[in-house]
């Protein structure tokens, strides 16, 4: 967990203004649950290993006898928890607010998750994210809105260039079916998967061999990985789609993903490449996904910067209905990493430096007259060092600075430009 | 705790960017601390009966033998603790980063606090507090500042005419002497004070005796509640604030007062009357203060909408060097509910209705062109209320609506108004 200190954290709330700026103009609303959910609600089983990592709230009341039953089972000592992620909050709120919302609700949510990780770098405790979900459409439209609108956010902070890696679990379910995968074994194949970036596709088969996996369904696994090379096709459509997955690939998912890339395209028709690439081993790692999932990937870094997917069932755990719902989750702290901070400070700013003679009504006189004309203005007493002062004014993003002396009027101030 | 829904989220965060910008314009930087605490640091006796309220988080790894050995002192069970308040944090990033600030340094904290508070009427267990603090500058420079700033940031979000109560702890101190109570009495007869408003001076008087106070000492306080009117003075200066202090007030107290008065009269040349009241019985609760104390009032409401002090003494103890510190704390929930919203988007925004028909990439096509033009857009398929669809989205702040069919170019859009 990190203080911000004042430059950081102006730089912080800049990235947020845009982000909120952009997602409010694609008609997104934004939203704010509290930092706690209750334990049960944390530990339901919807948020994978992160329920693992949650911080819990010690029950208040607790005598020396309910502690000692807790011995053996410390979720008896808690009954409230940090939010892991943004999306079993949403979940909650969505089933407690719905008839309050419009039928179709998009929303944002910016804020802070906490997550007990070990210390290592890049990870850190409480960390924010920036969330944009869509509930209550189960077309492409919605996936199609929340890619626009993440592009067009990521573009505005200047990180031009990005691209959004797309797949649908039904396809990845269907092409484990059609290699001779069971249903039981699906989990795991996924999280082997999971994993080709980093082992390779040698690396994923010998896993699958270890873990198990049906030998048959595996050697199928196996010829489809050495294939021979793809031909060229179009970045993206359907020809290339089904060109990369198994022969047969269903319809219906296919005119989905196809439906996506058009959309995105025709929306992004000043940008010269197309946006989108369709990764047949694209897997996320939430069990709640049930249909598109995507990451957003920037030439500049090799990790991603953010991810989503749509989670149709996960409100009915919550509201005893299904309703669709499609998410896509800004990796914050990585973005805020990348953004170059170009834009210093636009209003006026000034140092008054003044002496210890100068009357305190006389100072907060000019300070105010200063500020209500708009302009940020700080105070400081000549000190010995008057140089390393200046200096420091300057690197907060001061622009410029004048002396005052006794009975001084504003209009005769002498306005000098820092470094 | 509360879920913020969108048309609430919408005015808190335009509530917090005019507190922000003005605080800025004055010179505060903000900075940013994570949400949890030390156990030991909240608990160390310097946020009073806060501690009480504070929600403790568990500590992870716990066994069995060590929650066993936690049942007499649930203290074992918790290492971090949600802050209760901005000050314990501030005092805390301050000692840790001191060589990284300026010497005087000015900072805005904007940021959830937590109390587990009973539920009623007001209070939350989450809320906000705004908060602006000077470290490094004992003069009263400081003071006219904090006060300056806080009158600028009520009267930009249209609370005019807001009043600040202000008394030094310096002078309490003084005057329970001269009425000849004892030193250690003196934080339980501060308590009964504090009630003044409440129960009014006989029921100070009778509590007084109650406690067993210094019988000689409550007869001079009788006498001195119950003496004859006062002349009328002008509302503040050196000449009200001596007439209602027993004789003999220390000159530095009075001084200090005067110039405070003196310069935020001057900044606000243009307010007809100076915002400023001396209460010789304003107390403030937390036992750090050392010297001015103030509150701020509102015509329009009964309780205080915020409040702070002088507290030389704290940074001292994270620190192990005095380093004078005075703070403002905004009751931000208070606040947030008194501020008329007449300032509704002012974006151009814009709902899209859509038949089934309309190809999924013309419509985002659409919408790109919009909002890539500044327009806040919301796509709507046509329900078979219409009415209410538009009701809703006029509701939610949008101000005309287009219909699209198929083939519809951007300019060729018809956009009526919305209720």
């Amino acid at each position: 967990m990190r203080d911000f200190l004042p430059a950081e954290k102006a730089r912080r709330e800049r990235v947020l203004s845009v982000i909120r700026q952009r997602y409010r103009a694609h008609g997104f609303d934004e939203i704010e649950t509290p930092v706690m959910e209750e334990y049960s609600r944390l530990h339901a089983g919807i948020g994978g290993d992160n329920e693992k990592l949650a911080y819990n709230v010690l029950k208040r009341g607790l005598d020396a006898d309910a502690i000692r039953a807790a011995a053996d089972d410390p979720s008896g000592l808690a009954d409230l928890g940090l939010r892991y992620d943004l999306t079993v909050p949403l979940a909650r709120f969505y089933a407690s607010h719905r008839a309050e919302l419009p039928a179709v609700f998009r929303a944002i949510q910016v804020a802070p998750v906490w997550r007990a990780e070990r210390p290592q770098k890049g990870r850190y405790r409480q960390f924010m994210q920036a969330d944009i979900d869509i509930m209550g459409d189960a077309s492409p439209r919605a996936e199609a809105e929340l890619i626009v609108a993440t592009l067009d956010a990521v573009d505005a902070l200047g990180l031009e260039g990005a691209t959004v890696r797309i797949n649908d679990r039904r396809a990845l379910d269907w092409m484990l079916d059609s290699f001779g995968f069971t249903s039981d074994e699906r989990p795991g194949v996924l999280i082997t998967i999971d994993k080709l970036d980093k082992i390779g596709p040698d690396g994923v088969i010998r896993e699958l061999r270890e873990r198990g996996a049906t030998p048959a369904a595996v050697d199928e696994f196996y010829g489809f990985l050495h294939r021979p090379p793809l031909p060229e096709y179009d970045p993206y459509g359907e020809r290339p789609i089904r060109s990369v997955l198994p022969d047969g690939a269903p319809d219906d998912v296919v005119a989905d993903l196809v439906a996506i890339g058009d959309a995105v395209s025709a929306a992004r028709s000043d940008d010269a490449r197309i946006p989108l690439v369709f990764d047949p081993f694209l897997v996320r790692g939430m069990g709640y996904y049930t249909g598109t999932i995507f990451e957003l990937a920037h030439p500049s870094v090799e990790y991603s910067l953010g991810g989503g997917g749509r989670y149709d069932g996960m409100i009915g755990r919550f509201l005893g209905q299904d309703v669709p719902a499609v998410g896509f989750s800004l990796g914050f702290e990585r973005i805020v990493d990348l953004v170059t901070d170009s834009d210093r400070a636009t209003e006026r700013s000034i140092v008054l430096v003044h002496d210890r003679d100068v009357p305190l009504d006389e100072l907060i006189a000019l300070k105010a007259s200063l500020t209500g004309g708009g302009a940020r203005v700080r105070l400081e007493q000549r000190p010995k060092n008057l140089k390393a002062l200046l200096e420091r004014a300057a690197s907060d993003g001061y622009m410029s600075f004048a002396t005052v002396a006794p009975g001084a009027a504003v209009d005769a101030l002498e306005f000098k430009p820092l470094a």
